[in-house]
């Protein structure tokens, strides 16, 4: 069998999908609706029309329609970059001397390097069609930003992106990259916004946080004619859109027959995994299969693993609504030490509520970990993974060692979710032994925990 | 047609070509051969064999044999990234609002970031199979240098890479990805050789250049004990991996029963070049079809366009054979303003042959036409393109314009060599305004070729 599986399985044009898969119809216990602060009642979509497009707040809250066709714009877009390859990784597992069969499905080869521009062409091109002059919307790693500028540069939008100061200043090419797409771009907190200017005065020497880039991002879309905010994870129509990666991936696999034993994914705010488990997901939920589900965390940010499932704000300004998920606290930070994405205090309201229904695992990993697993891949794959994706091939590859002692030949299918070109500053301090793998103490975490806003 | 035809053209696993092909064996006119600089007599395999892998030598010197297997280790490696796809531009198409057909091949996806790789894995193999400890080599902007690493990282060979100071300095990301494949890399002129702590006295705040960066390289293959110096342009050798390009372009084209008109690829030593035109040349030579072939260089590097046909060094530090090409002389550096690779003094040999028999075009274009055309191709295309692959870009498009004025349906075919996440610096002076298009003037040309050895 494996002898007749290719290196890469590439589907062809016309398999690929023509609709994105809403996991919510197929869920029992429905997400958790997002809720006013003000009022603490479920957001209307009229409420939320202010801050997303139209349709896309319709996406956000329709927890019913199973498919939402894929507009022939962005299919085209899609076109440029997708079917992404499925790759059977033979070369980890001849280096691993594992009997397990390892599949990653590959997001890495578009300009923005990542599954981030699934989403941000599917955003863009909803803001275009209302009319809009340009979306806001913030960055961390920088990977969601530059996969907006490419997808408002495509659709003639303007972007303006507020990257957390401390990427800004460390980043510069990320951020060289979103001007060649014609973004503008601001180190966050920046003294455009009442909330930039407010955080800027309590913390004078503030590096920034995503949380805070977002109160930002908000503010400006909410004041400026035209303008729409957008977000690259989290959302529920986020995760509708990363559906893609699942679709694209159970069609490959399909195509082969192959079943997979366990799907892995990294999870910052779960758009990845989200995305990549949505059809397997659908099926367990379904009974029609089951599979093992596994979220790699970062353990210095373990928002599954040592979280709580509450409602909690999404920014640090308190300026977005409230959601129920599994979370740190809204003043959460990892340690500046910590090198990948994969920072945010909350995850998805989607998987927060299956994880709860421990229809999936969650594991965290440490830093160095990662950075191993990182720079072994490198060198068999021929892939330079970026830091985020290297959680889940740290499992990946730790599941493979497991069957290597069992002798179990399972199917391990995991997430490469983008590539590490703009990241060699934090492989220069793994290569040099500069790199910590901090973790936040319980105590640390009980005292964000006892911040959380008293709802739900 | 159009409608029928992807936007990326896959071929399947098993039509990855399974042999090089070497266009020597149908050139009427064969290239010259290198000279020994001692006695002016051509170079002998037992005077290369020091220098370069057995192997190498007898395919650097064959010019009859029309087909080379590609070993196994050799094929299995390609198939982690190749075939690569051959793109229709529909976008720029439509953009540029052409009746012209553009397609091209995409070298980027792979972690060395260019077409590289392809003669990296080849030359790591043959000097593992001869039982070398090492390598050496040298690198200016880095895509060789990184893809050498990566080839060596997965042959367990050790690694030594010479690279020019100015972009040891400049580009820290490069020299990262290099460690992260356990590669030494060096800024050159080092104290660590003799050509080089000579050049440092004469020259004692030197930045240093890629001929100078051989010299060293190949001083320390020749010194040291189970190494070997290998290149990633110019040769023969080179050109001969390099056919895969060409080999897997055509194949894509006879699937869909596409005739190009025109085939454009950037030149600085012609591995890219030479790789990709060859089965066409190939029938051009054997009087089967013609297409008009376009070399393409910088206006500040213009070895086709503005050097001289004549045996010349190939390195600084006139260590090397000597070689037969269209130079600007061997000590030629271009402006230091010049942001891309391409900077060579000299051309392949097999190139310069074709082009003094009138086979081929060359144009020169001006480096900030090129970062105009390579933030045009981005906006449309969707992959950020490196300075070098964005000179074809520029002729790619240029051409279709003609054809709009025209009216004209050409088939334009170009190679997009490699991807420019780490020129941001060079974008950004473009962006900034502060590049500019210094051109040498024919009296400094003239100073150059007045230093030519007075050989053959």
């Amino acid at each position: 069998m494996a002898q007749n599986i290719p290196y890469k399985i590439y589907l062809n044009e016309n398999e690929l999908p023509k609709q994105w898969y809403n996991l919510r119809a197929d869920m029992k216990n429905k997400p958790a609706p997002l809720l006013n602060p003000g009022t603490g009642k479920p957001m209307k979509a009229e409420e939320l029309e202010p801050v997303f497009c139209s349709e896309l707040v319709k996406q956000e809250l329709d927890n019913e329609t199973r498919f939402f066709d894929i507009p022939e714009e962005i299919y085209n877009f899609y076109k440029m970059y997708r079917p992404s390859p499925l790759v059977r990784a033979y070369f980890l597992e001849k280096k691993l001397g594992t009997p397990a069969k390892i599949y990653y499905k590959f997001e890495g080869n578009n300009t923005s390097g990542s599954h981030k521009l699934n989403s941000a062409i599917a955003q863009a091109y909803y803001a275009k069609k209302q009319g809009l002059k340009g979306v806001t919307t913030e960055t961390g790693a920088g990977q969601w930003g530059t996969a907006l500028s490419m997808a408002c540069s495509f659709f003639g939008l303007d972007c303006k992106v507020f990257m957390v100061k401390v990427s800004y200043e460390q980043k510069p090419f990320r951020r060289e990259v979103m001007r060649t797409y014609g973004a503008s771009v601001t180190p966050s907190p920046s003294t455009e916004t009442e909330v930039g200017r407010k955080i800027l005065e309590a913390h004078p020497g503030t590096t920034g946080s995503l949380g805070c880039a977002i109160s930002e991002a908000v503010e400006v879309a909410v004041k400026s004619e035209g303008y729409r905010y957008v977000l690259g994870s989290v959302l529920n129509q986020v995760l509708l859109h990363q559906s893609v990666i699942g679709l694209e991936t159970k069609a490959a696999l399909d195509k082969y027959g192959i079943k997979p034993d366990m799907i892995i994914g990294c999870a910052g705010g779960g758009s990845n995994l989200g995305g990549l488990i949505a059809p397997f997901m659908g099926e367990k939920l379904r009974g029609e299969a089951d599979y093992r589900i596994i979220a790699v965390e970062p353990a210095s940010c373990p928002s599954f693993t040592r979280g709580v499932y509450a409602y909690d704000f999404c920014d640090t300004g308190m300026v977005c609504p409230l959601a129920k998920m599994y979370t740190l606290g809204s003043d959460f930070i990892p340690s500046a030490n910590h090198a990948g994405g994969l920072r945010y205090h909350g995850m998805s309201s989607i998987l927060s509520q299956l994880y709860d229904d421990k229809l999936m695992e969650a594991v965290s990993v440490k830093q160095t970990d990662v950075f191993e697993a990182a720079e072994l891949f490198a060198r068999v794959e021929g892939i330079l993974p970026a830091p985020e994706s290297s959680h889940a091939i740290r499992v990946a590859i730790d599941e493979a060692l497991k069957c290597k002692e069992t002798g179990e030949e399972k199917t391990i299918v995991f997430g490469l979710t983008g590539t590490g070109y703009f990241d060699m500053v934090a492989y220069e301090k793994f290569h040099d032994k500069e790199m910590s793998d901090y973790i936040p103490t319980d105590d640390e975490l009980a005292a964000f925990r006892a911040r959380l806003p008293k709802i739900g």
